[in-house]
């Protein structure tokens, strides 16, 4: 209960914070997944505020690298990669509402070694990619399989690494576009940001009415800016709480957890992405705890954290943080 | 005829380069205008490779702006900008072709002065954006309109600038996306690059069954990089030939004129637009000409000539391009 | 002592890790600070490797600004701004060999209060500026100072901020450029990163006989990105112990606490700067920790870190590190 | 005559436009070449406004490679490369003031073949680089040498390439730095820039007193953006008239030809370089040539021009130019 009850959700949310039904979106119900974030696929659920979702995700290759032998340029068919459930219809949503998402849970579900990583030709923030055209040959492409548990992932005999688990893709749709499930961007998308995680609230800018939402994409960890292009890769049981805030007017994505508030930016080049997420900050701390413009830039300046999500996919995404014993 | 007929339209076309039938896609017939690139709009025509069509485009403001009191902030509906004709199928035309459009004509319509420009707040080249995002004021909102015929176009009483037409907004479909048409990408769309002008040939990667061809958004002229964000925007008439070449892998848009031929890069930031029309250049003059990469790079590097068509755009577009007479 | 003696320093130093004498380069015995890193000033000091020396550093604005009216348009008389100690000459130091600087404490000295930041126009990670140049109005000019003691920075009367301190500029000398203070690099410099500070051990290529070096900028303490391009700059007493490491071929600026390794990459755009640092990073986990490139590239991929030090000067600073409990 | 009277050399220079004294500076005369610009260096002319310097200048491998089998990195010992000419001490000059250069000629000097191109590890448009860091595999490295007279580079036996000769590297010292010959900036250096060629003038914002004029490394010729990071290097005879403008402000590198003016920039990413450029375009307007600043910003928009310079050097440089007709 704690400070959920006085987060915006909390203290905005249609529901109040408070769950409600619980729905199951398993693989047999999703059916077809998504490639897209866009607002011309049939809703596969249609949930009230409040509600809670249970979704079997699938990992960002649909399953097909079942061994280190399964060469992404082999079993990969872009641009059918990153297989999304939803979309899921929120009851009441509307243009210029936001959509409060709090993840409760990620598990790995499927048989062991259930995690997935690889180098992929063109593609990572080390290597020539099709953007950042080269040319220079291409690395190699490898597949590295690992055990993953809630109790770790077993990246060799020596090392195993924290169980952190984070939905890397989640967002509302965009109001006509549809734009391809690797891409971020204000609504969301394959943010591939970490602290998209279990205990956090994450809030979306609603751009149709339904809201449109749609999940994948789970990682067992992963470390600051994705840098091979390729987390931990897993299929998961994701468990979300879905609330509805009316008339919010954010211009992207924010975050919230116990200690801190987030606003995400997503851009090329990367500064931008910093740029756009740093200035939601200031606006967040100007709008809504009291300080001007100056005071909130020069908090941010002394206070302000960045966490680098994603510096591989079509637009990189940096989160901007302050600490909530900072705003007051 | 002359260079026509030894061009890769030519040469390779299903059509051969011979025009056929024109269509007549006027107002009416479109009916309602497009806003996004995608596979998810019913064509408003299906032709035969070889056709002609004959499109009455709108200008990017959907002809909202009719007089300079008529501000984009109040005028504008993002994002309901930049309307396209189309989407054209065009048959025969699969996955792994290429569209080829041969623009024979681009002609001012409607009532005088029918030239627009503005000042959009948080949108231009030498101002913060949502995406370089800062704190600094905007500029104010500013409209000029400008009487604009094959003529030239009258900047003001001392200045008129040359009438060099071209489509703004040029492209095919991608595969299961639908993006903004105010964004270019490998399959064409905002590119805003000057050389898509009557006499060229572009071509376009086609991604499904029909390329779904959209166009719109002329310009009476524009200088490299579109700096403030709006050229002289102009409805108009666009003539242009369509014709189909089977089984041309190509990653991006190519140009084709009498004299040299272009590759086209859409990225940020800017130096990734370079890399993309460059590398694609490179190995266009060793697939089809005879060098060898090192050779074919070293000419690039000493002969290759740059256009910045925008700077202003979701990715920025540049040209690269070489003289056919280096081609032997 | 404990992890001292295991670091790169403890291991492989002239001076094993222990320290000398200690030499103090007060104010006076400064006398000239310096605001360019280069090899065309004399050195201050001669130092042998383990010597430890006591800095009385200026603050970024040279003192000039002593009170909130001191604005820094009328104060500041760019480029004699940061004014850096040194240069101090390493005895035995050459090209090829590695500077390793074990930074022992910053304390604030001066007349409260000592603690200044500052909006100056045309510079911050939010606003035009002479690069990313717009023609939007700048900022006004603010200047805050507070109180800053070892217990705190006094923010304002709600908040107190945690004392942090690091030294902003710290480096070596090119071989022959003089390079503005402003500017980080490979050789260290302008970096503002966090992570120079107390107990941090910091490692530069030596570029030339003696090694010059160089430091400044002490920061109380500073968010990620430094965002308004001005840190609470305080007037400080640094205390650094110098060791020398012979022939250590590294590309750039390293860094190592107890718990972990970082590398550091300076460049723009902002990406540059996370590849400089993360290549690095993969290449020291191959040639030091028994890696292979592709699993150093999967660790750190999994398991980096990544943290942003400025987004605001000539050249963006990050680094990317890696916790030692992975590098079995 | 004709249009230099009118020039801003010809209205505003000390020596009216007017070509005074002749210096030689042989190979012999210039002694040990510079690879810095700063204020380091002893002047080894000292000049008044108006005189003629005939500059000996060595090509950017200060002719180390001689043949096709001398490579780079074995001749290459960085930074020792890019030797300058200079330092001109021109009489009068003072901060605040413009150097104007007005180049009369370049000519190849040398045994043929003159030219010289090469593959460089790490180096170039189109491959990772030091900064651009990569993982994938170098290119391998590849010298071409070419003959090079006035009448044409003759690339290979079918193709002869236009001699359209300019000065590489060109500028005064920055006050206080003293910065590798291979970078640009405002106050000129490697802009790699095609423009800078015989009958232009380029004024550079003196920034020491003498303003301690470099130069060096001549082109035959370069495509735009300088591709794989080498244009045609030749050593060669530069002649050029100097000039000095007193008082006049400007805040980076501007050029006049007879038909048009532009403005420079020099920064990464690339847009910014245009930024830079285009904005001090629209200033330069604004300033001289009655435009407000909005009208100054659509005809920019319209009419203006942009070169890509160099796509690969520490700086990415671009001109943004408008033709003079328009500045009515």
């Amino acid at each position: 209960m704690s400070w959920i009850s006085k987060s915006y959700m909390g203290r905005r949310g249609v529901a109040g914070g408070e769950a409600g039904k619980t729905h199951s979106l398993t693989e047999k119900k999703q059916g077809t997944y998504n490639y897209v974030y866009g607002p011309y696929a049939k809703p596969v659920l249609k949930i009230n505020p409040g509600d809670v979702v249970v979704a079997e995700t699938r990992d960002a290759f649909n399953g097909a690298i079942k061994t280190v032998k399964d060469l992404p340029s082999k079993t990969l068919n872009f641009p059918y990669v990153n297989p999304q459930n939803g979309p899921i219809f929120v009851k009441g949503a509307e243009k210029g509402d936001v959509l409060a998402v709090h993840i409760h849970a990620i598990e790995p579900r499927g048989p062991q070694p259930v995690g997935t990583t690889a180098l992929i030709p063109e593609f990572g923030g080390l290597v020539g990619t099709s953007t950042t055209a080269m040319l220079n040959k291409p690395l190699p492409e490898v597949v590295k399989k690992m055990n993953v548990t809630t109790k770790g992932v077993v990246f060799n005999k020596r090392i195993t690494l924290p169980y952190e688990p984070f939905i890397g893709t989640l967002g509302v749709s965009p109001e006509i576009e549809a734009v391809l499930s690797l891409q971020p961007d204000y609504w969301g998308g394959n943010m591939d940001l970490p602290d998209v995680a279990p205990g956090a609230i994450i809030y979306f800018p609603v751009q149709l009415a339904g809201a449109y939402l749609y999940l994948g994409d789970c990682h067992a960890r992963q470390g600051d800016g994705e840098l091979c292009g390729v987390a931990v890769e897993i299929p998961a049981t994701a468990t979300i709480q879905v609330d509805l805030i009316k008339s919010w007017a954010i211009p992207g994505v924010r975050l919230e957890t116990e200690s801190m508030i987030m606003s995400v930016g997503s851009a090329r080049p990367m500064e931008d992405a910093a740029r756009i997420a740093y200035r939601d900050l200031v606006r967040w701390m100007v709008s809504d705890y009291g300080y001007d413009e100056v005071e909130a830039y020069f908090l941010a300046t002394q206070a302000g954290r960045v966490r680098v999500g994603n510096m591989v996919d079509p637009k990189y995404t940096l989160g901007a943080s302050i600490l909530k014993e900072y705003l007051v």
